[in-house]
């Protein structure tokens, strides 16, 4: 007796006999019938005897046989088809995360340049009480709940540096402090939802470094696998790419840390000590991040609970 | 019969006898009556006769009077409250076009950043949409009022490459939207205002500049007493000056035009005339912004209506 060979791809399951002539064959009609090809290869193996797949020379002259030009469109719309599914699949939480920071640095900056012009602004009219408030959210806040004279009153002043504006001069100020405080509630609510996802995509990373830093590292590396591949030290400077390069090339000092000075752990202890967390830091991340990338159990908390015992 | 000397400061009006000792004196009780101390100079001069203003070496024994130091504190309290009256004033209506242009700047550029960051975002969902449009406004009111079947439809595909998206992973780029749409919205709003603004303080400069323009060439110029002060030749560069700079300590050629390269008449016409209309428009400009400061009656459609008809 002698072999036959079963062999599949993306148009369908083959059965050919020893001269490598096809015998029978399944098409496939869309890429689901192509997922159960197993199946289909089943069927045929209870009709065949001796059936095999081909191996070496003989999977080359089962090949030879599907290079006919009548193949070729089905192979290439096949092949479409398949592809805008992996494409579509590719599209992970990650990137959804990676786009989340992004937008908030985004906004930042935004919210930072109109605060500056609305400040300027409004300075010709009230700059008594825009030098008196440091803080933008509540400078942006304060202007739009309370007139003049209000404001003056709160810094004990009488009298305005600043020209008196008609109603008119002074509604395109008050607009634009609306549509700041509209960006800081988009800010607001972007934080909310990149915590949703770090909940579910990296909850272990998360536990250690908060929302925006663990955004900004993931962000940096790239994706979570690429996370997992770094050695703690590239995560203890991810965000230090600059100063890292000034370094190498020049006599800088070597950096010591990236986005992890912002890290309240760094920020609450002493310059001398700030290596040192930053290194641990990178260690306990570089667990949490190989735990989450194999949906390993939580253990976020235990980590950092370690770290925040030793320095308080 | 001796000379008496009257001699009026901001804090009261003076006689002096020929020996400059005082001999009568109405004290200012606030910057009102310093305003009008026309008036209490005549009372004066009604009641002495030989008054006259000192000069000179006169003035000079009168002044020593005022350096006692009983006087310091008036003289210093007097001259705050009028500086900041002066400062109160010169807030212009000019230097509201000022921020008003560099709002808008501002707010482009937040515009910008935000939705090229949208688009980066929404093409994770739905790519084939985001490609098939340029125009930024458009792409964000489309996205905000059809979902993503009838957005395909709209442009002949059936299916997308871009990932199924939960409501709540659609949520914060729709937020996202809805933000820029709001800052569109204000830019519309902010340029109006100039509008209005611009019509009030340089109507003959609007008529031939148009809004933005004219106000970028006013806020490059710092005040309109400056723009017109400037050259023709100054005005045609304003917004050229680094190039000019290039040109100046380079061999790079001489820059044509500014903040002009915007003008209609400029972009409809060609490469080659470009020069000429930018020197041209200038001229025209120069004209204008001295009626304009002036308070001269409206020319600007006479103007710009001589260019347009040489350059069609």
């Amino acid at each position: 007796m002698h072999n036959k060979y079963i062999y599949s791809n993306i148009i369908g399951t083959f059965v050919f006999n020893e001269h490598f002539k096809p015998m029978n064959s399944i098409m496939f009609k869309n890429t689901n019938e192509y997922a159960q090809k197993e199946k289909y290869e089943k069927d045929f193996s209870k009709k065949y005897s001796h059936l095999k797949k081909p191996e070496g020379k003989e999977l080359e002259k089962i090949l030879e046989y599907f290079k006919k030009p009548e193949y070729f469109k089905e192979f290439r719309t096949k092949n479409i088809v398949i592809t805008r599914q992996l494409i579509k699949k590719s599209v992970k939480d990650e990137l959804l995360i990676i786009q989340a920071i992004n937008n908030i640095s985004d906004i930042d900056k935004a919210i930072n340049t109109l605060t500056k012009r609305l400040r300027e602004w409004y300075e010709l009219y009230n700059p008594e009480f825009s030098h008196s408030i440091d803080k933008q959210e509540l400078f942006v806040e304060l202007i739009m709940k309370k007139n003049k004279q209000e404001l003056l009153q709160e810094i004990n002043e009488k009298n305005s540096m600043g020209a008196d504006f008609s109603k008119e001069d002074l509604e395109p100020i008050m607009n634009l402090a609306k549509k700041i405080q509209g960006l800081l509630e988009l800010r607001f609510d972007q934080e909310n939802y990149l915590e949703k996802i770090m909940k579910k995509v990296c909850p272990n990373m998360l536990a250690i470094t908060g929302i925006t830093t663990g955004a900004k590292l993931l962000s940096q590396a790239g994706s979570i696998k690429k996370m997992v591949e770094f050695p703690a030290s590239t995560i203890q400077l991810l965000g230090a790419e600059k100063a890292l390069f000034r370094h190498l090339t020049s006599k800088a000092k070597s950096p010591k840390y990236g986005f992890l000075h912002e890290h309240p752990l760094i920020m609450k202890n002493k310059q001398k000590l700030h290596g040192k967390i930053a290194r641990a830091l990178a260690d306990k991340i570089s667990i949490a991040i190989k735990v989450d990338y194999f949906k390993g159990k939580f253990i976020g908390n235990e980590l950092i609970n370690k770290l925040e015992k030793k320095w308080k």
